[in-house]
């Protein structure tokens, strides 16, 4: 297989890169490495079958030449679409963020694959496209209104709605995966990685935003690639839609903190804030629904909390700690 | 009251402008003409109240400064944004259209309100956001999932979610409204008129895209009105979200096709399609829930039987039959 990976060289993208190489396909990868590394996959086996093109996708003509490129060396069979300001608090202070590197990025690919008749995306989502539900809310994938409260919601939420119309037009297949939280490595961002910078760098005290009530589910990248995987291979509908996440209520902030400051610094003082949400768009509870994916065959093995416990000790040891 | 309105020289926005400039309020109209007309406003009453600018709102930067002009010599209370691409088989054919027309100029509107710190915004929204959930399905405000098949519905989608995170963040308050088709006069597009001008240049056959079996509800802009202004008095929460459309579940497109042929050429043939659309991204069906607008004490009187009657008389005077 010939693919196309827009953030490939991210934290989640580096997975889906190393998969496919290491499955005998070959593998272009388009990134700004504005969040990734160059490394992240330069140091990847089958470095034979890799393309790297350091590009902004909010671009729309370049990302059309770029991808017209490669397709016309290498027929693409799926664009996979990680590319994503993964930031959520600069895209509220600064919506241009979410604008250009969420939502740009997704309408200049699907005007390339438009062009140069691709006809297959798998696209990264979020939960945060549905907004606050409140504690009650369990978000199943049919669960509306969506109203989300951050730019990054918003861009992600636009992003699905028009490749849902360009399924109705020219697509023949998209998958769209409503990520969860994604812990493990290499950790580019997030709340284990604050945590364990803020340790390294006062060892005696970790301030956490907002009071440590805020409860959501975590993944670990490992089990999300799999289960991405099973949606692309089983799901069988023009336009599928999977929340991804573990068969849990999730970990609260409380104790992810305690389980960082245990693993790093184990003399240090916890000090909580006083809202329920670290910032402004920080949806502070929610449950996720992972039904749709189960009833495909899979279910993430690790709890939420096993998975932020073992992406600590990786992100510990990424960190030099 | 000052009120800001983008698309005021629209075939809904003059209404809208009429209204508050008969009830005293100053009003900025900002519309690029692309579809309204400077004469559906020059032509109120009122004329020492109105200001007009022939701006293109896509662009961030003059729309900024353009907003922040009138907002410093008439404080807004509220913007009106009711700009859009009407045209969704347009919107299909180059998505670039409702990029720009339909979602650029939310997110220019919404900089530009950030920006000068005006907190309250009522927006055209559209059953489009819904996607197809096919005869059976019923739209209320927290249908979901929200999978739009046109680029209209998809950039009226990604508008409404910026406005819900931008109330997370900077608004005060927001209202969504959700338009069913809308009709009456100064009409510039749709069904009606479409008949209407083909009868004129042929009197002898109407040929309708699509079997006529498509059904859908209608209502006459007067209630439209009616309806919104309803909304922003009664509607109390900091987001506000309402369908509004007639207390019935819609009429065919062959009962518009055989009323405009009666009204205007009685002796005329209709030729139908074989599609059950009109065209791509066209939803076949859809049946309202508003309950929610009736809670308000608000119900339009006309069916949507009843709005197209009215209209197909007042679209046909409009053009000279």
């Amino acid at each position: 297989m010939n693919i196309l990976v827009a953030g490939g060289a991210g934290f989640i993208g580096c997975h889906v890169v190393n998969h496919y190489l290491s499955s005998g396909s070959t593998v272009c990868v388009l990134d700004n490495l504005c969040r990734g590394k160059e490394s992240y996959v330069s140091s990847l086996q089958n470095q034979e079958n890799l393309y790297f093109v350091n590009a902004d996708l909010n671009d729309v003509q370049k990302t059309v030449k770029i991808i017209g490129d490669f397709h016309s060396k290498f027929h693409v069979d799926i664009v996979w679409h990680l590319a994503a300001n993964s930031d959520i608090p600069a895209g509220i202070s600064d919506a241009s963020v979410d604008l250009r590197d969420t939502f740009m990025t997704t309408y200049a690919i699907l005007q390339s694959m438009k062009i140069h008749n691709i006809k297959r995306i798998a696209f990264a989502s979020s939960s945060a496209i549905y907004g606050d539900h409140g504690a009650q809310g369990v978000l199943s994938e049919s669960t509306g209104p969506l109203f989300p409260i951050s730019n990054y919601g918003a861009m992600k939420l636009a992003s699905e709605a028009l490749i849902s119309a360009a399924v109705e037009s020219y697509l023949e297949k998209a998958w769209i995966f409503r990520f969860p939280n994604v812990v493990g490595i290499p950790a580019t961002h997030g709340v284990i990685v604050d945590f364990i910078r803020k340790l390294r760098s006062n060892p005696a005290v970790l301030h956490v935003l907002g009071n440590g009530t805020q409860q959501k589910s975590y993944l670990h990248v490992s089990e999300l690639l799999k289960a991405m995987l099973t949606i692309v291979e089983k799901s069988c509908n023009s336009l599928n839609c999977y929340n991804i996440g573990p068969c849990d209520d999730g970990v609260s902030v409380k104790s992810i903190a305690e389980d960082v400051v245990f693993r790093v610094s184990p003399s240090a003082k916890i000090h909580y804030g006083v809202e329920n949400k670290g910032w402004v768009g920080d949806v502070p509870q929610f449950k996720y629904c992972v039904n749709h994916l189960k009833q495909l065959g899979f279910a993430p093995k690790l709890t939420s909390r096993e998975a932020v416990m073992r992406a600590i000790d990786e992100i510990a040891c990424q960190e030099g700690l």
